[in-house]
């Protein structure tokens, strides 16, 4: 019964394969291999984008900071939901990373960013002068952190505010491969088709080891993301292992399976847990369900080892009917027999 | 016939086999895991210093870089060899990462920083004030870039005017293992018994797909080494699959025994050089020889398909006769077939 | 009728006189001449602090933002005001200087830090782990952008905040005179007596050229500070014309004299605006008004010359009984034909 | 007999003037003055550059620091002497405002960058990838550290080196003015007609209390670099003053008579050394002799109160007639009764 996070298990089969075969013999380092560059064509293909420059690294943060740091420059502002990654999980990566750009914080339901907080706060800053930080890029996360989707629609209306101001657009795609997994939407409809310039595609959350690409739909700043990857210490030696997990990841739509996969066990709970009565407070738009369950279902379920985040503050000594609000997110690996004892245990 | 680096082969297979076993079913992220806290503890264990810190990153530029901003503020100045990797290979990371510190660049014979061009340098910079950056921290390569070793001796009369001048020793130990197995020392009397105060252990070229430790024998700045880590990108959600590399490659002496093949390979070339009348123009001290052949010898072993990379600057239309430096890097996989037929071609 | 800014003006006359005698003959730069160490024993003596190390910049972001960075690290976050000058007017200057660390904005009426809010923020950030920025500094700015004074009680009462937690504390003291000048209340009292550990000392904004001072009560980082300040670019050659301004400044109470005739014009406008049915917004504690007219005064007010910011949105078309919020700022040169003339054309 | 620098003497007279005159009345702040735009078009005319984008700021640190970071990425590398200021003096500001660059440090006589070195370095740099940094900007100081002056000439030749890399070439001209005072030469020819991109007008030591311009010959950059002045903490409130001052020293060659006085008396103290028998060591291009005088020399120059630094490292304890390298620097104020007096107890 593990629901902490979708980052505590391993990788799948396929992307295990892929880097035994890929480690045997030698091969050139630092990306100048044939692998990477078949794993570079495959994500263009997958996301009809023939001349984008795609990068991979290790860590979700970096991915981030990185692109970021490519696009808004030491004075600017990043206009992002103020529960999202790069403000609360990052310890300020973006901001190293960029030189000491700022992030302006914006509301918005299941930690989306709402339109008219950002049309405000864009409005805002476009009267801005020397003494104010410039208007930088615009972020968004898909699924959000409150596990919450964008849809098509609500990207395309954010990315027109970014085109009318000129201000790139990224995407913190940690978990889009659990959204594409419920929408009838290709990965490019989702992406640069709606406005998105740069896109961090998680993959170490759906079956990677370590492994992420940084799509650049606009190849024009691909030189300075090599420099600056490679001066932030990502540019790994041995970068074909890279490239086998995100080759595997992205062929025969494996990427895609796992979420489904993910999802489907995620909808399993959250079935069940409305029918035990338990209210499901975000919008499912990928894996994660923030459920408010009673302080007794809390305890059953803390004693019979269940692991997840509460996500709101208790009282631990409080009385059983009060209540918390939890996280729970199931991933590749989540089983129906983990859900129906996680149910079987808030029930009984 | 690879000989370009020794970064372009795969993992040991004890490595690859701990891999497998670490991603099985679920572990808390980010190093909380009971995996990395054994990979701590045998770093500890064989390097004799239970209290060090030991952090695990996934390249050697990440590894110095967080290293020497752990130990450099940014208005100080590394000492180091105008050659060393930190000054030649890292596209600036430790400026980067320091937030803007200097390098200052020694000479010294096969890329060993001079003891007496130490000392005047750091003589130099201690009279100065307000208007200069100050002595922030001495950097030094074992193997260095010109693949020579230090002696205990040497390292320590270098660290003794570190500590004279309360400086910080960070050693780069991208190839330790290799010199390691070359002599008649421990880990410990190679590091912190001579005055190391912080140590980037390479394992990468020597056996693991993407793991290097960081170990600050003094854990005074542990944490604000975790949070540099952090904010650079550099802490892996999957920790345990470094863990579980860094484990395997420490255990049983993986990694003297791999270095040791490696090393065994490159004098088996060495003496081949030599037997064929071949100068080496360095200290042999680790698996890198840098020998100085002709221009006939380097076109037949170019047209048989050998790998290795020119260290001189030379005209490829020369006559024969004329000479080229070159480098050649052997590693655990090397064998004694690819070493003969190399000889073979070179003498033909 | 000039109350745009107290920074449009220009230098008292026993500054001016001090800037002339100061230049004549020679004097050692840097600041290593007689006229800096008196103007530096001067602030320690005002300020009742014989072991202040005492610092002089040209400009208040200067004085800012080295105070800050000498205070922050990197992976830390200032919490301040959400309007703040150090949030709202230094275009990230802080984060520049700190090497990226965060701001976090907190609410308060009249720009003055609720104690709660304070509280709420730092308790959350207590819990917090590496993957988020960490406590870093409290700032507050007195008088507040709003004009408002904090009492020596509410400084206290988030100093004491400040101190449980091992946080250092920064004043922006912008317009301490023209506070001190309303208050029955010593230098120290309401600075380091109250738990500030640094305070910017502006000067500027009432009677120098360009001077302000930094204070470090406690020297410990007088050093580090000293070397920021160089790298900055921040460091005069002609110290003494810098020092000479603060000695003038601190001499006779000239600082509190001016600041005392400035609060004094703000008080005629504040009492005739009153007597005109105007209501002033904030509290004010320095020499800061902020009035709501009606568009029909605005409209006079702007035809008879008079220079101020409008500090709300408004329609320029509108009617004339819609309303409009103003700043406007007296100085020590504002006299009472200005204020008398402004309420002439405002009743009129 | 003040040699010390000319940094340690106040303002001439016309300059004092206009700032006194500049500070009556109101302004508009931050430059948006009509006796900034003046001093801007002075500078305009003075160099013939009518569509340069003018800057001033109030230290030469902060005048190269921001020109250098406007112009090299953090990715590049700034070709410069390696006794030049900007190395030397500095403190790591152009590390600290380009966000980590490097300075590529190149050896020529009397501090002048060597053509052959420049191009060695660069042709070094330009064959280099990803793991190096990128060729970022050439430096050149007029005159240089060593009081020796580029001919026009010698500019070219190195800006041709620049043109064909297509990096922007900066010039230090801290004392720019006394070398125009010894050439005939227009400003326009010695800078931005000689292929200069940006200008560092040093104005400080030649006569202002504290201002400095920065003359960007291609205002392509002009936004960005107000933007970095103003995070910098170098954006004036009254920058009027700053204006004035640059206004009067650049009005009736005020700039080249108060040189061409430094220099003639620099050429009196050369004269006078040379007839009694010392070496002049450096080209005499500016206003600072780097005479070799016999140590019974120096004792009694200092026993009479001669303020010099010397160059050299030397025994204080050695014989008489060992020698010493001084730096003799004179200033506008510097008088014939100085020199003699200097030549006099020098001799006897």
């Amino acid at each position: 019964m593990f629901f902490a996070s979708d980052n505590a298990t391993g990788a799948a089969p396929e992307v295990m394969a892929a880097i035994a075969e890929a480690e045997a013999g030698y091969a050139m380092p630092y990306g100048n291999d044939p692998l990477t560059e078949r794993a570079q064509a495959r994500v263009r293909e997958v996301f009809e984008a023939p001349n984008a420059a795609v990068y991979f690294v290790a860590t979700g943060t970096a991915a981030n900071a990185l692109a970021l740091a490519s696009h808004c420059p030491p004075w600017g502002t990043v206009f992002c939901h103020k529960g999202s990654h790069i403000e609360e999980d990052e310890c300020a990566a973006p901001e190293f990373f960029t030189g000491g750009a700022k992030l302006t914080l914006l509301e918005g339901q299941d930690a989306k960013v709402s339109h008219d907080a950002l049309q405000a706060a864009m409005a805002s800053t476009a009267r801005r002068g020397v003494h104010q930080v410039q208007g930088g890029a615009i972020s968004v996360t898909q699924a959000t952190e409150m596990g919450a989707a964008y849809s098509v629609e609500e990207v395309r209306a954010l990315t027109s505010l970014a085109r009318k101001a000129r201000l790139p657009v990224h995407m913190d795609g940690t978990r889009l491969a659990n959204v594409l997994a419920r929408m009838n939407v290709t990965p490019a409809e989702m992406t640069w088709k709606s406005g998105v310039d740069v896109l961090c595609l998680g993959a170490t959350k759906n079956g990677t080891m370590a492994a992420e690409a940084v799509i650049l739909f606009d190849p024009e700043r691909a030189w300075e993301f090599e420099l600056r990857r490679k001066r932030g210490g990502h540019l790994f030696s041995k970068m074909r292992l890279l490239s086998a997990q995100m080759e595997a990841y992205l062929t025969d739509d494996l990427w895609l399976r796992l979420a489904a996969q993910s999802n489907g066990m995620a909808d399993r709970l959250a079935d069940g847990l409305r029918a035990a009565g338990v209210l499901i407070e975000n919008q499912v738009g990928a894996n994660m369900l923030f459920p408010r369950i009673r302080l007794d279902q809390h305890r059953r379920l803390q004693g019979a080892g269940a692991r997840y985040y509460p996500w709101t503050d208790f009282d631990p000594d409080g009385p059983d009917d009060a209540t918390v609000g939890i996280r729970l997110v199931t991933n590749f690996r989540t089983t129906e027999e983990e859900i129906d004892k996680f149910l079987d245990v808030l029930a009984a």
